[in-house]
C-alpha cells in the first residue's frame, strides 16, 4: 500500500520533507506500516513550478487546489503556505473532500482552530498540527498522549525563538533591546516587521494551542494578555540578576479554582529555575501537574528540520491508522467548558522598578503604601543612581491582580516616584 | 462499558494509582472512552490483606495469582512488585491468560523484556512500561509516537535520582561521596545497599530499554558499560569546576557507522549543557537527531505520584483500544537487528587526573606520550598540591577507545607518574 500526500506550498518547512522521506526512508515506511509519497506539490504560480522543475525537482508541480481536492488518490494534505488566506480556504476544501489535513499554522490554528475541527469531524476525517506549537518540540501529542491520567495545573512556555534569542543577548551580554533586535535581524531571525515576535504575538497563538492540549479549554486569542519585550532596559536586567532573577518572555497558563487565565509577559525566573537556562533560539515548555509533578520539555522551536520532523510525524501516526482502515482519533481529545479565573485568583508576586529622590524615609513611604495593600517586600534593592536619584527595585510577595492593580495605581500617584517597570516573578 | 484491572502488590507506585483513579476520574473516564475500575488486588499473604482491610482499604484484596488469571473481567493487570521473581511468571501467566500488561519493573525488563515481549505478540496482548524509564517523564511513548519521522543518533540521560542527588551535592558543596551518601541515605533515596544506584546498574537498566525505543537495537544488559560514583573525589570535582565543567553519572547510547554502543559513566558536562542543570533527584533525557537536533525531556525519575501517572497513561492507552475492540499496537514497533560499534568508531575526549612530582619537564612527558598517541590537549591544568606533588589535569582532543586504553596503558607504567582518575568528556 502506499500512502499519497499533497503539499501546499514549497517554502522552508515544505521543502524539508523529502529530505526527511528519503534519508530516513526505511524507518518512516516500517513505522507507518506503508510507503508515503509526495504525489503533487502546489506553487503560486507557473513561473515557480518552471523554476522549479528547472532546479530539478521532480515533483507534479500544480497551481490548481483543485488539482488535488479532486485526486482520489491523495490521502493527506499538508499546508505548509502560512498566514490565514488562502490557506484556511484550502484546509476547508480538503477536509470537505475527505482528507486528512496536517499544518504547522499557528496562527490560523489559534483563530479559527475551532471551526476547522469541527468541519474535520463532520467529514469524518482529521486535523494534525503538533508542529504548530514549538516547531520541533513534541509537546502536543505528548500532552494528549501521557498527561491522560495527570491534572495539569500550570505551563510555563518560552514558545518565541527570536525574543528568547533576543532577551539571551540582553541578559548575557548587557545589550539594549535595539542591539538585540539588529543582531536577530542579521541572523535572519526577526522578520523585517518583528511585531509578532517581540510583541508575545506568536507566542500567544502558541498559548491559546497549549491551553486546549493542557486544560481543555481553549482561551481565545483575544482574552491572552501579551505585552513584548521592548519595554525592557539594560537596568532592569542588571536590577534581576542582583536579586537573582533572569528575565524571559514567557507564556504562562494557570487553572485555579474559578478557572483558567493565560498570558505572554516578560518574567522574572529564578536562576536556578530550568527554564532560565533556556537560552538562545531554543524552546521550552515546562508542566505542572499533580501526578507528575514537574517537567520540562526542551528543543528546537523552529526550523526547517526539526518543524518537518514534527508534520511528517503527523503523518506517519495518520498513515498507521488510514493503513489499518481505522477511524482516525481527533489530534485532541480533552474537552470542557472554558471557565476564566476571577482576578482575586491570580496570585503572583512581582517586581517594581521605581525611582525616586534619594533622601531619607523614601522607602518608608512605598512600605506603607504596600502595607495599606496587605502586601509585603519579599527583597528590596536600593542604589545611588546619580543626580540625586535612587532606584528601588522591590520584589514583592505573593498579591492578586485587584491588589496589583491598586498598587500600580498608587505608586504612579505618589507625588515624586515614578514608576519605571513591573514585571512579574516566578 | 468498564475495564477492570489487577493490581500485582500494594507498595509505593501501587497504592498511588487509586489516588488518580479517583481525583483525576473525570479526565481519565472521558480519555479512556470507558471506567476504569481495580477489580483486584494481590497482596502477599492473609495478614497483608487483614492489615490493608483494618486500614480501611475497600479493595478485593486476593492472596493467590490464579483468582486473576482465571477471573475473565479483567483485561489488564499491573505488576507492582518489582523483582525477577515471581514478576516474570505472574507477567508471563497473564499474558497467557489473554491479559493486557502494565508495568513499571524497569530490573526484569532490562533483563527478560524481549521473552516477554514475545510472550504477548504470541497471545495477542500488549506489555506497556512507560513508567520503567524515568518514572514521570513520559519519554518511551515519546519515542516510540514522536520520534517516527526522525532517526535518533544519540541519547544522554541522567536516569538515576539517587546518584544525580549524590552527585549535585558533591558539586554544589563540595561533598565526599561518603558524605552524599549518608545524606541520601538519610532522606530514603538510598537503600540499605546502595549498589544498584551508586554503580550505574540501575542505569544501567533503563538504557536498555532506551536503545529499543530511540534506535530499535536490542543492547544486552551485560554490554552496557557500568562504571558508577565511587570513585570520584572532591578534588576531580574542584578540577571539572576549574575547567568548565560539571561532574554528573551519565547513561550514554550513540549510533555509529558501525554499529551502536552503551554505557553509564561518570561524565564531564559543560556547564552551559542542558544537562548539567539537571540536579537533585530529578531525571533527564537529551536526544540528538538528524531531524529535531536536540531536545531534552526532564521530570522526576521515581516517586509515587509520578510513577503512578505513567503506569495510569499506559492503562488509558489500552482502555482506548479495548474499549473500540482494536488490535492493540506494541509499545514499540521500531526494530533492527543489533549491531554493535566497533571501537574505533567510539570517539570521546577524556579528563585525566594526574599526579607526579612538581619538578621541569613532567608536562612535557606527558605531552609526548599523547602525540605518539596523536592524541592533542584541549586544556591542561596544574597545581602544586604540597609535598613537592603536582595534580595534573588534561582534557584531551578526541580519541577513539583503542587509543584511549593505549594512553591510560601507558600513563599507568609511567616512572613517577600516577593516573588518579579518567572520566568521559562530552
Ligand atoms: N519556519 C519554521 O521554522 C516554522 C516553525 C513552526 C511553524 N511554522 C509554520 O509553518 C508554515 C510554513 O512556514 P515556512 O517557514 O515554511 O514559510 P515560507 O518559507 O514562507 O513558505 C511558505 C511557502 O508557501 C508559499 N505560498 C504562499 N501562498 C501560496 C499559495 N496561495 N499557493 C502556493 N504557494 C503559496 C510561499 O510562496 P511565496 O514565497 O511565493 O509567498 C512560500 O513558498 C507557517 O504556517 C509557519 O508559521 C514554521
Ligand atoms: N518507587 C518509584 O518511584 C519507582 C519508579 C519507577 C519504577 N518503579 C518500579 O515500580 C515497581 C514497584 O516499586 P515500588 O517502589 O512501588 O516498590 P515497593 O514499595 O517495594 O512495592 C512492592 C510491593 O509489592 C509487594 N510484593 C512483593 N512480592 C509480592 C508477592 N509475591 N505477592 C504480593 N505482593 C508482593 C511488596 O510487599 P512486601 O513489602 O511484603 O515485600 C510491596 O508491597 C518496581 O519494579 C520498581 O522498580 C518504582
Amino acid at each position: 500500500m502506499t500512502i499519497n500526500i499533497a503539499l501546499l506550498g514549497f517554502g522552508t518547512v515544505a521543502s524539508g520533507i523529502p529530505f526527511l522521506l528519503k534519508e530516513n526512508g526505511e524507518k518512516i515506511t516500517a513505522q507507518a506500516g506503508t510507503d508515503i509519497q509526495i504525489a503533487k506539490f502546489l506553487v503560486r504560480d507557473d513561473a515557480e513550478k518552471q523554476a522549479l522543475l528547472a532546479q530539478g525537482h521532480q515533483y507534479e508541480f500544480v497551481t490548481d487546489i483543485t488539482a488535488i481536492l479532486n485526486d482520489d488518490t491523495i490521502d493527506i494534505v499538508i499546508e505548509l503556505m502560512g498566514r490565514i488566506e488562502p490557506a484556511k480556504t484550502f484546509i476547508t476544501q480538503a477536509l470537505q473532500a475527505k482528507k486528512h489535513v496536517v499544518t504547522a499554522n499557528k496562527d490560523l490554528l489559534a483563530v479559527h482552530g475551532s471551526d476547522l475541527l469541527k468541519v474535520a469531524t463532520d467529514n469524518g476525517v482529521v486535523l494534525y498540527y503538533e508542529a504548530a506549537v514549538t516547531g520541533g518540540i513534541p509537546i502536543l501529542r505528548t500532552l494528549a498522549n501521557s498527561y491522560t491520567a495527570d491534572k495539569i495545573t500550570k505551563i510555563l512556555g518560552v514558545v518565541n525563538g527570536t525574543s528568547n534569542f533576543m532577551m539571551t543577548k540582553m541578559v548575557d551580554e548587557g545589550w539594549t533591546y535595539d542591539e538585540a533586535l539588529a543582531e536577530a535581524s542579521r541572523l535572519g531571525y526577526a522578520e523585517s516587521d518583528p511585531t509578532n515576535d517581540v510583541d508575545g504575538i506568536d507566542a500567544a497563538y502558541k498559548i491559546v494551542i497549549l491551553s486546549q492540549f493542557a486544560f481543555g479549554m481553549t482561551i481565545k486569542f483575544e482574552d491572552v494578555r501579551h505585552e513584548g519585550i521592548r519595554n525592557i532596559t539594560p537596568e532592569d536586567v542588571k536590577l534581576a540578576q542582583k536579586l537573582g532573577f533572569v528575565i524571559k518572555l514567557v507564556g504562562e497558563i494557570v487553572e485555579r479554582p474559578s478557572g483558567i487565565y493565560a498570558e505572554v509577559v516578560p518574567t522574572f525566573l529564578p536562576k536556578n529555575h530550568q527554564l532560565a537556562t533556556v537560552n538562545g533560539v531554543m524552546n521550552a515548555v515546562f508542566v505542572e501537574s499533580i501526578g507528575i509533578n514537574e517537567a520540562m520539555f526542551y528543543g528546537p522551536g523552529a526550523g526547517q528540520k526539526p518543524t518537518a520532523t514534527s508534520v511528517v510525524a503527523d503523518v506517519i501516526e495518520l498513515a498507521k491508522g488510514i493503513d489499518k482502515g481505522e477511524v482516525l482519533p481527533a489530534f485532541n481529545t480533552f474537552t470542557r467548558e472554558t471557565v476564566y479565573a476571577t482576578k482575586e485568583d491570580l496570585v503572583d508576586k512581582y517586581y517594581f522598578a521605581i525611582e525616586t529622590e534619594d533622601k531619607a524615609g523614601q522607602l518608608l513611604h512605598l512600605a506603607e503604601l504596600f502595607h495599606a495593600e496587605n502586601v509585603s517586600f519579599e527583597q528590596v534593592f536600593q542604589e545611588n543612581i546619580g543626580d540625586d536619584r535612587a532606584s528601588i527595585a522591590i520584589i514583592s510577595h505573593k498579591m492578586d491582580l485587584n491588589q496589583f492593580d491598586s498598587l500600580v495605581e498608587k505608586i504612579s500617584n505618589l507625588e515624586g516616584f515614578t514608576l519605571r517597570n513591573t514585571i512579574k516573578v516566578i
